[in-house]
């Protein structure tokens, strides 16, 4: 398999988390990106219209994307339980990996607002938009990740990603201050290899 | 069940759509809200802190969200086959929800930045950007539309909501003269009741 890869993004690293903790990292080459919603990468664009990063070849050269799709492909291929096959797990877990990567597309929105946007054309309602719903998206993990703190399914390693991309982009934002469980949680969880190993970088 | 909707939105079609397709649209109550990436709807972020719709409960009470999550719940309670058995047609169909739901996210964004935005605000890069993405997507769906026509998976429900919404909130945008197969196929999937009867609206 071969992955278009940008080692700073928080969706590429769901994929290679769970790849590496499947096995399969080492079976995927990565392939260099250039990203960006404003400049096009256009060679991602040919295997992927939308021109984002992660997209995914499998070995008999389809293109899949997003993160939600390769991880659950991964999973399968794999066979694994990120993708719970209980049914009242799943939801939870499909639920809270959108949850998830909706405290990232806010972040990357507010990121994009604040450090790629002309300075004269940045709205502050609309970080302040986007940063009540990662603060609500927080407050709703703090009350939960005591009772999944045994598990790593995709809601859990989507959870992990998008607080290692506000470390990661956002390092003068305190979260751990107000939701002391994440904290705790998220100091456990990177502990473990797939997540030590994925830490993102510019 | 119970959903919070609202009719110009795009995803909560999917679901509507996928409910009727299956059946199931007479056992979901319809709830209203207010939801903006600006000002957030307090009562829906109660049920799910992005603040956004669709968010269903489920008859036992479970909040999920967003759209694919929902879709999936509808399809696998309706025993439908939106979400594909066979795998190759399992990850076609999720990849092309993916870049559907990418064309949607770029709609928004685009509009958003031109409707929601202070005219003084607007930056045209990112209007530029987020339209690359829409017409490069289209694109894709020209060379194959003409395979998918005789099924509706949960990829080709999302392209129908995806070219609702352009006409619906940018009816000066003429995609119909360079892609006219999926014209074509479009004004054909458009006589599904399912569809006919989730038009989008203020």
């Amino acid at each position: 398999m071969k992955i278009y890869f940008s080692p700073a993004s928080p969706f590429v690293r769901k994929c290679m988390i769970v790849a590496q903790e499947l096995g399969l990292a080492s079976q995927i080459e990565k392939l260099p990106s250039a990203a960006s919603p404003v400049v096009r990468d256009q060679t991602v664009a040919a295997a992927n219209p939308l021109g984002k990063v992660p997209t995914l070849f499998t070995d008999n050269g389809q293109a899949l994307y997003d993160s939600r799709v390769i991880c659950e492909y991964l999973n399968d291929l794999g066979k694994g339980n990120f993708f719970p096959k209980d049914a009242a797990l799943k939801w939870q877990a499909l639920t809270e990996q959108s949850l998830a990567d909706g405290i990232l597309d806010a972040a990357l929105l507010a990121r994009y607002e604040n450090a790629m946007r002309p300075q004269e054309l940045r709205w502050a309602a609309w970080t302040t938009g986007q940063m009540d719903k990662i603060k609500s998206g927080l407050g709703y993990f703090e009350t939960v990740i005591d009772t999944r703190g045994k598990t790593f399914d995709i809601g859990t390693v989507a959870l992990a990603c998008a607080l290692g991309y506000l470390d990661f982009r956002f390092p003068d934002y305190d979260w751990r201050s107000p939701y002391p469980t994440v904290a705790a949680w998220f100091a456990e969880i990177s502990r473990r290899p797939s997540v030590a190993d994925t830490l993102p970088s510019v």
